[in-house]
């Protein structure tokens, strides 16, 4: 980008946050709560990879401490969270759209027709294993057919999702893809993950958001460096200092049996015993606890994509 | 078929017959055993459906007691048994051809682009749910293409077949789709799972066969009739009076874990106890001790295919 390029980028953005700030409702404000209201989502990722990491989210979310998950259409096991989802109309479940199989054991590929979406396959025919290299090879029109392959199929499915977000972040990768992304979820009017905290560390974002695209103020997620005898506390820390507004905390569960070992056993992060720890916490009364104590409230994205309108 | 083309279809199998007595020699004294040995293939099916039935399968292969397997391409699991088939170059591991995708919560998609093979896809983009189904709606030039590409992934990621066989037989459910079959195994020389016992059972199969196809005395396998505590005896009785001659026994092996209990929960036959049942008899000193009581001999499905003329 040139450096008046950036500086209309800028503009832009002030624009933008000019706009928010002339609305004078934050979206705490617009889903009707205070101001300096603390609301999360809490929200699992990767429904339908794996049978161990349905069940687990299901049991997350009968907890009522999980509030929301998104399923990644192109898996082997959508077909049982779908029933689950036809089962329970109420659920927050979105579409986690996938471009990428990461593992080296368990894999998949396009709900699309494979000739249709070559840009977006390894020579076996399925997903590229990394978001990076998904990005660098994908074609942005095979990548519109099959985010609405995904879309579609999920509906033909009985799901009818209530928001959007994009696996492994391969979405956000560059401008031509995210592009794609926010248009398909305009058309659809569905929410998606985007947070106004990232505005400033990517150049293309204030080109393409609009002022009525609504986004939500931050995603927290853990990371590897995280010690496993550290989970809880960081989670917890992470709570109690948690700033007003709608924050998306990104979890991903399951349970550390013989599946999700054998599926992720090169993998430590993001592996088996990474997700029953997120299981674990997120399902334990010392979460509970911790969202008493600092006057958090769960809510969806069903809830803020009724401020999209119809 | 009329009375007519059924008389020159009885007079082929004599024909086949015949020839086959003028060789004077059975399959197992073409294999190198006396005629009256006793020669079993223990095969595991299904291979790469499931980390469950991977592992199992690798287990029972370890105990020197199950012989051989298959895998179908179309499923999730199939890059951790090619993993195990590159590393174990010496494994008799054949392929599943795959048209159907039974269990409801767990699903799979041909090889192929789906926009070539659509007669073989449910509206939802996966393998119809029986075999019947399979057959009924398939067209055969789509079948030839589609089990030409599972031959051919299974060789691009490493896995050197031994032998084809047909999961749900849906191959053998008309004349059309086993032309088909045998078709393309006599074009990668490959033997196939075809029993002599069989050519009385159909129609067609007298008529399709070749002097040259080399097709194994008879298959045997457990039913839905037999009651799980019924199971190890139903073996024994059955190898106690096997005939002289090469038999397949077709086994499902997986174990009785949470993974094989989703994906099979609403199928008690060939479900994941009756998959744990299989494992544990034929791993079991119990099958060791039968088998050498009579005199039978485990051969695999690699010794049959050296017979065809490469």
């Amino acid at each position: 980008m040139t450096p008046i390029a950036k500086i209309f980028s800028l503009l832009a953005l002030l624009l933008v946050v000019a706009s928010v700030h002339a609305q004078e409702r934050t979206l705490a404000e617009r889903l009707g709560y205070p101001r300096d209201a603390k609301l999360i989502i809490v929200h699992a990722d990767d429904l339908g990879m794996a049978h161990s990491v349905n069940i687990a989210t299901v049991k997350a979310f009968e907890s009522g401490l999980v509030t929301s998950g998104s399923i990644m259409m192109p898996c082997p096991w959508v077909p049982e969270i779908a029933a689950y989802a036809h089962a329970n109309p109420q659920a927050d479940l979105g579409l986690h759209l996938t471009l990428t199989s990461e593992w080296t054991q368990l894999r998949w590929g396009p709900v699309s027709s494979k000739d249709r979406v070559a840009s977006l396959l390894d020579p076996n025919g399925y997903f590229r294993l990394t978001e990076s290299e998904a990005a660098k090879y994908a074609d942005p029109k095979e990548v519109e057919l099959e985010i609405r392959a995904q879309i579609e199929r999920a509906k033909a499915l009985g799901i009818v999702p209530t928001h959007l977000d994009s696996h492994m972040g391969t979405l956000y990768q560059n401008k031509a893809l995210f592009e794609v992304f926010l248009r398909v979820a305009r058309e659809y009017k569905l929410p998606v993950r985007v947070a106004k905290a990232w505005f400033t560390r990517t150049d293309f974002l204030p080109e393409i958001i609009k002022p009525d695209d609504v986004f939500i103020d931050r995603v927290l997620d853990i990371n590897p460096g995280v010690e496993p005898q550290d989970w809880a506390r960081f989670y917890s820390d992470a709570l109690r200092k948690l700033e007003p507004g709608v924050t998306e905390i990104v979890i991903h569960v399951a349970y550390d049996d013989a599946e999700m070992r054998g599926a992720t056993s090169d993998h430590p992060a993001w592996g088996a015993a990474w997700r029953q720890r997120d299981f674990d916490f997120f399902t334990s009364d010392a979460f509970r606890q911790v969202l008493k104590e600092n006057n958090i409230k769960l809510i969806t994205w069903r809830e803020i994509g009724k401020l999209i309108a119809k």
